[in-house]
């Protein structure tokens, strides 16, 4: 029977492709490594339906099931020469674990208590896979270090941006929180290898803005304690102003030696409720939010006064690069709000402290369905600083449509930024070293709220999994995550495995076809950003114009147009400023194109715009077809749910279809080639 | 002193064009007789600085003003023989009054004690204006019977389509009311003949269900006592499903007996409360609200039953005909939401209760800014009904743009309906009579809240008293009212009372120009209705579209498209079917035409449009210089918060400009004949 709210932890009896001993041994004391135990003894009852026998004492020769540190694990697969673990043991990647399997003897062990974590977790997930044999022996250390996980969870129970009901942490300006879900969260987080938790909206708003006081942290400090267990430290999101809003300091200007002294003493407080927060993630000077800017400072006086102040506690300062105007003046070709991220922190590369990561978005307007990785990215090689995704589907159809994102994500990994070699995205990702254009991690709104299936459609969970998954590692291939969290959550059950791994990979694409087309961006409701709004934001501030008229549309972003293309590597630069070799799917996002352009199929842009949207809403229906076909292989209550969602979807891409192409029938006079309906 | 609050009624000592006596003689004690002795006795002293002694006792010969009504006032003047008093008393227009002036004695004479009130009101008004001379003599009827005001009051305190603060009445989910501040509300209202309010939103929601429920009431009746002292009877807006989501009875089919029953005993219920009750406000079966259809019943059984719940009591059911799909497909080029109404309500006619009177908007589709009137009106003969109009500016500006309403509503005053002689608007307005298509009044939303000018744009108190005096005298012209208005406010001193008014004159022409063009409605903002979105209704469900494409825009309403102008008479159906002959200033709400269509200017319809909006914006601009010509002579406070909205009226001109010719030009790619700068 599956269960929604279990997730990736469904409660399956499978017959296990190895030995597995009934005895545990558990070599670690330690706050983690308990919980690590308590995951591997519940996950065998889960599975195998017995209960290991758990034991301290060490003896080397028992058939057992080994868990510990690698370090203290005196093993002789642990000694000099075998070159797996000598890896694990020796590099600086934490976290990172060893899984050997004997004929009758299992090893778990990690280079630190949340390696060991991780690798309990990674155990059962192969257990269930049915990946693993005899002699099976697996070294992983994740390649970044920072896999984090953003809340917009605001204190009166919404979240900015939710789709699956109301906040898990709060309700009526207060914490308000289960405490076994919140244990179930942080389980369903550490499974996938995340390691930070950031638990309010980095808009920092009404009662928000008392999360830093004493009634609210003692508070704060039990849902650390919690998610602490799973090796999960917490992040509070800070409002720039406090010094004035909250200390009644006349300035919040970082300069000033009061508000430093404020954040500092503030810090103090903070870490006697929370010794082990992780930070303070900051959203400033964007979107109305106070900042630097204020008092003429840069964002590095800004963020570098908050370093200081968490300094002395082992803290971090996350400073989010989303700072644009966003007062802006459509009637201005000249401005281009997508150079804004590059403009604004290039010139600062080298100037924030060693405690200061910047968090940029992975492209450079607003998590658009199709969107260049920005330039950033490959060109700061003087300051730490991650990449930003977005779980939570706040462009890509609000958790109604199925919008399976490790597929968009697979091509930022890919995303080569020609600076050097091995500089893709996904070859950069590695610890900070000065000098090199390494990114240190990901960080992401999540997709979760208080709805029983946690993310509104229950396909959506794969989001989350394939969230932590990529982040851990991501060279994993996004057909490689669905097929991992279809079986886990559906289990090999065959034809519905098979489909339902088709259903997500057919998702995005389809998706991304009936949505904008080529990477123009932002035709959407403005405000919600569900549903086609093609002129929505056109005359609006936020800086994002396609500027449509009767003959083309797009924006010049070549060096004859806003020169944003010239912000990229030589390589990229030339790449993406010819319309002859500038990715097509983003052909709109550089290029305005007359929509007679010919594109690389033949046809001409019209048409193509036109082809998409049929195609795009085929293959939605198909999407539906495909999961009626589940009917009777899926328990109801998931496959109903499910069912509607699809019929939303529908309604939502005949939409997108026919309003998209009616627009630009009515802008040109052009009929489809093939006769299909366009409404005029 | 200029006192914002004060409206109408400002404090200013004038000279008098007559003698006043020192003494008022009152015959007659009624409730609203005594306040208009105490009207008339503030209304002196603010005006001439001394107070009035007031004496019952009858003194024929004696210098003075004598209030009373006209039956009881046994004086030559109006014996037999005076046509004038004549036609007041025998006359079945009630609320009438008389007003005579000799050399020593005054006399104010009422055909009812609400006649005697709005006598008083007019003589100071006509005091303060310096219209009386000696042998002044003046008998006035209101040609419309039912002179009301809406209140679109929500229960938590806010206003739905409210611009000027809070709710008067409400405050979180209580009555919350200031007794002074009622009765300052009641009269102004009474000042300009209004005689019924009602006071909740007719989307009667949440707590305002519980109105009629007795902890509410009771309150309620406070309300109504206050409002009875000036001649004004309140009514109730109620949720047409009451006896279900309140009754708990398993239906509210108004066929049902039980419903029918609910319904009698709940009138009973709230006759006690308020035994003067005009009756009910129903919206029904429109933009979400319940109503008969959802029984398969129609308007007219809901209405009936309701009727027969209040006739006991003297109650009456104003029943809205804003009746449509609010779900339609925009694909769907052959449903059209301006057949509504009369496609509704006019096979419907003769089939209502004497006790029913139907509220028609004034135009097909919501107060625009520029549309037809309604077929209906002169089209139903048996059938009670009022006209709908709004004084809130919903789409007209919100206050922050000034648009003088009497300026629209003049134009609609003299709309022939073209069926029979004498068959304009304001010749129908007349009692109910069978077989005629009289129309008994008014109805409007009102545009006041808590703020302290009561209407957020100072000016907009004119839109306020002209609906009164307009709903009192439909031939009054609106710049009668703008005169009378701004003398009452500003003074007489000139140059500001006529730069004041004619501030106001060009304020709607202006307002019209930069807006959507030639009535093809709704370019504007979704939600809010402020400000330009040329596409925002073009793909939704409400039914309002203009489908432009890159030759041509606007709907065919002609017997070749969607036959909407077959609901006129005859002589306008073949009017407005023909561009030729159609009024331009609503061209596109009737054809659908190219953008070469060549107007009576000679210059294409394209052209026009341009020159409208450039000349829109240039208005605009030039009403605002002209206030800033008056900063010495008005004082600083209004002074200030006026130009602070022509500032921001200024800024939204520039965008409807900009807007809608850019718009225009990227679709047709034809530039301004003139060279003006149109962005693109």
């Amino acid at each position: 029977m599956l269960k929604e709210y279990d997730c990736w932890f469904q409660k399956r009896t499978i017959t296990p492709s190895i030995n597995v001993p009934q005895t545990v041994i558990s070599l670690h004391d330690g706050l983690v490594s308990a919980q690590a135990l308590k995951e591997f003894v519940s996950g065998i009852e889960r599975l195998l339906e017995f209960k290991p026998k758990v034991q301290k004492k060490f003896e080397e020769e028992k058939s057992a099931i080994f868990l510990g540190l690698i370090a203290g694990m005196k093993l002789p697969v642990f000694e000099k020469g075998n070159l797996c673990a000598e890896n694990c043991c020796k590099s600086k990647h934490t976290d990172s674990f060893i899984i050997k399997v004997t004929n009758s003897q299992i090893f778990i062990a990690g280079q630190n208590e949340n390696g060991l974590l991780y690798g309990v977790f990674r155990f059962l997930s192969l257990l269930a896979l049915g990946s693993l044999k005899e002699g099976f022996e697996l070294c992983e250390s994740p390649v970044s270090q920072l896999r984090m996980i953003n809340h917009w969870d605001n204190f009166d129970g919404t979240i900015e941006r939710g789709y699956a009901g109301n906040s898990l942490f709060y309700k009526n300006g207060q914490f308000d929180y289960d405490d076994k879900r919140i244990e179930d969260y942080a389980r369903l987080l550490a499974s996938t290898g995340i390691n930070r938790v950031s638990i309010n909206n980095v808009n920092v708003r009404h009662k928000a803005k008392l999360l830093i006081t004493k009634e609210y942290l003692s508070r704060a400090g039990k849902l650390a304690a919690i998610f602490r267990r799973f090796g999960i430290r917490l992040f509070l999101s800070i409002n720039f102003g406090a010094p004035w809003s909250l200390g009644k300091l006349p300035t919040a200007d970082p300069l000033d030696s009061s508000v430093a002294q404020w954040w500092k003493e503030r810090a103090a407080l903070i870490y006697k409720y929370i010794p082990d927060l992780a930070g303070f993630l900051v959203k400033a000077d964007s979107e109305g939010e106070p900042g630097p800017f204020q008092y003429n400072r840069t964002h590095a006086d800004g963020a570098n006064m908050l370093a200081k102040a968490v300094e002395p506690f082992g803290g971090e300062i996350v400073w989010r690069c989303f700072v644009y105007n966003c007062q802006q003046d459509w009637r201005d070709h000249n401005f281009d709000r997508a150079r804004a991220a590059y403009d604004h922190f290039k010139p600062l590369d080298g100037a924030f402290d060693k405690n200061v990561i910047l968090q940029i978005k992975f492209g450079p307007y607003d998590f658009q369905v199709r969107e260049p990785v920005t330039p950033l990215f490959g060109d700061l090689t003087k300051t730490r600083h991650v990449m930003e995704l977005q779980i939570t589907q706040e462009y890509t159809g609000h958790q109604i449509d199925l919008c399976y994102l490790p597929w968009l994500w697979q091509d930022i990994m890919n995303f080569d930024t020609a600076r050097g070699e091995k500089s893709r995205i996904m070859d950069l990702l590695a610890p900070y070293k000065e000098g090199q254009s390494n990114i240190e991690g990901f960080s992401a709104v999540v997709n979760v709220g208080l709805d029983n299936n946690w993310t509104g459609h229950t396909l959506a969970q794969a989001n989350l999994y394939g969230y932590g998954r990529m982040a851990w590692n991501p060279s994993l291939t996004a057909n490689e995550i669905a097929k991992e969290w279809t079986i886990l959550s559906f289990g090999h059950a065959q034809p519905s495995a098979q489909k339902i791994e088709n259903i997500l990979l057919n998702s995005y694409p389809a998706y991304e076809k009936y949505n904008a087309p080529f990477g123009v961006c932002f035709m959407v409701t403005p405000n919600s950003h569900y549903g086609p709004n093609i002129e929505g934001y056109e005359f609006s501030r936020w800086g994002t114009y396609h500027r449509a008229d009767k003959d083309a549309i797009g924006i010049d972003r070549t060096p004859s147009g806003t020169g944003y293309t010239s912000q990229y590597s030589q390589k990229n630069a030339a790449l993406f400023a010819d319309p002859q070799t500038c990715p097509e799917n983003m052909i709109l996002f550089f290029h305005r194109l007359r929509y007679d352009f010919v594109m690389k199929n033949g046809e001409t842009l019209l048409q193509n715009i036109y082809d998409n949207h049929f195609e795009g809403y085929e293959q939605a229906s198909a999407m539906m077809e495909e999961w009626e076909s589940l009917k009777d292989l899926i328990e109801s209550e998931v496959y109903e749910s499910v069912l509607s969602r699809f019929q939303r979807q529908i309604a939502n891409a005949r939409e997108w279809r026919d309003q998209i192409n009616t627009y630009f029938y009515r802008k040109t006079g052009i009929c489809d080639v093939k006769g299909r309906k366009i409404f005029d």
